[in-house]
């Protein structure tokens, strides 16, 4: 219906309990930390300070990635902005490795296997059980997810797939209708749509981080693709130096 | 679709900045103070310990009222359900009123004609034109709403009539589906719709006051009408209190 260029802003939350213990997360539902919390409404007033209010918010399911996107939108005084959420932009389900420690993993597998885990595009840990400590197959929130689509583990290939739909059907939608869209979520489900948006390869995507509280401003042509590639983050230096501060992660 | 009882919630916003100041309110998007935030927090334990978890949540267009659901979802851990917004939860627009002294809008026109705006039900304050001090007509957030529909002021009359839209095609087919359902909202359009709920009279709706951060549970009948006339406050004892200090405000 609206013309081209769509105005497309990703968030990747904050710092979260997990993140500052160096423990792989995935669907584990943790909070954010303090830091992630002043990081979230930074990325708000980013926002506010560009003119660059959204119309509608998407979130996952999890909370610091809705907390993230609360607090950012009470800095931009959004507040009361359509909301829609979905397992779809949650994080990258990491399996068998879900509240483990990245370095004790690192040790005890090796960096081969861990990089592999970590960075491969399609090979995924081994499952979670279902019922399983930190497993979610009994959370009420995917209680609307038939057995056989929800995750028990995910490699990067298998979040594009899963959140594919959700941009096709949802998000591009909103865009149609002319609406700036905010989607917050996390490093994974973002990943997988700068992939899709960039049309990033398989090999390349490995390499490719996406900083935590910095609003990534796409703009996007009558194809739904980037006038520029990568967008254009709001805070370039600040987002130059996480990157570099992402890479090293799982390195302590 | 489901059976009845179906279960609905209310819980109106903790304390904001104007309740504290005695400022009419109305559509002016004021803050929650810290006493408002933890009366948010405490709610959601409330809905915690009785095992009462909302599915789907409903709520105004004001942050008073996001910010109390936001914060009594995160206390029961439920920030990741669905939510919908609407203007037709709205606090009653209190017009010409908005942003005025109560103490000194009694002290100016009069006990007789001050209780007639604040309680009547059909006697609305003077309109507040459009683009005046404490106007919203600029707001991006009503964009959506033609301006023949768009209130600038309204008695308890006109908020039931605003209001039910929303309850008759919104809420009502989220019970339907067997959902429980939080409606975060205001003082007066939560009287507006427990007046629908209880088939209150005109006259006996003025003396009907709603505690502030208490949950009021109705079961509804296939009908969707309460099981028990009133529904149920979960903290009784602190909700007989509340509903005599807001009986109270204004007497200052």
């Amino acid at each position: 219906m609206a013309d081209a260029p769509y105005k497309l802003i990703l968030l990747r939350h904050g710092e979260s309990d997990w993140n500052a213990k160096n423990l792989f997360t995935g669907w584990v539902d943790v909070n954010l930390t303090e830091k992630g919390e002043k990081e979230a409404v930074r990325g708000g007033e980013l926002l506010k300070d560009a003119g660059l209010l959204p119309d509608v918010l998407h979130t996952s399911l999890l909370k610091r990635a809705i907390r993230t996107a609360n607090l950012a939108l009470d800095a931009a005084d959004r507040a009361w902005l359509p909301v829609h959420r979905s397992w779809r932009l949650n994080e990258r389900h990491y399996g068998a490795l879900q509240g483990k420690d990245k370095a004790a993993t690192l040790a005890e597998f090796g960096e081969e296997q861990f990089m592999k885990w970590r960075r491969s595009y399609d090979t995924p840990p081994p499952e979670l059980a279902d019922g399983a400590e930190w497993s979610q197959s009994d959370d009420p929130r995917y209680g609307g997810i038939p057995s056989e689509l929800r995750p028990r583990t995910e490699c990067l290939k298998d979040v594009v797939e899963r959140m594919l739909p959700y941009w096709y059907d949802t998000i591009v939608p909103d865009l149609d209708a002319g609406r700036t869209v905010l989607v917050a979520a996390h490093g994974n489900s973002l990943r997988a749509l700068v992939k899709h948006l960039d049309g990033v390869s398989d090999e390349a995507i490995v390499g490719l981080n996406i900083p935590t509280g910095i609003p990534l401003l796409y703009e996007l042509d009558a194809d739904y693709r980037p006038l520029t590639p990568g967008g254009r983050y709001l805070d370039p230096e600040a987002a130059k130096d996480a990157i570099a501060a992402v890479a090293n992660q799982g390195k302590k």
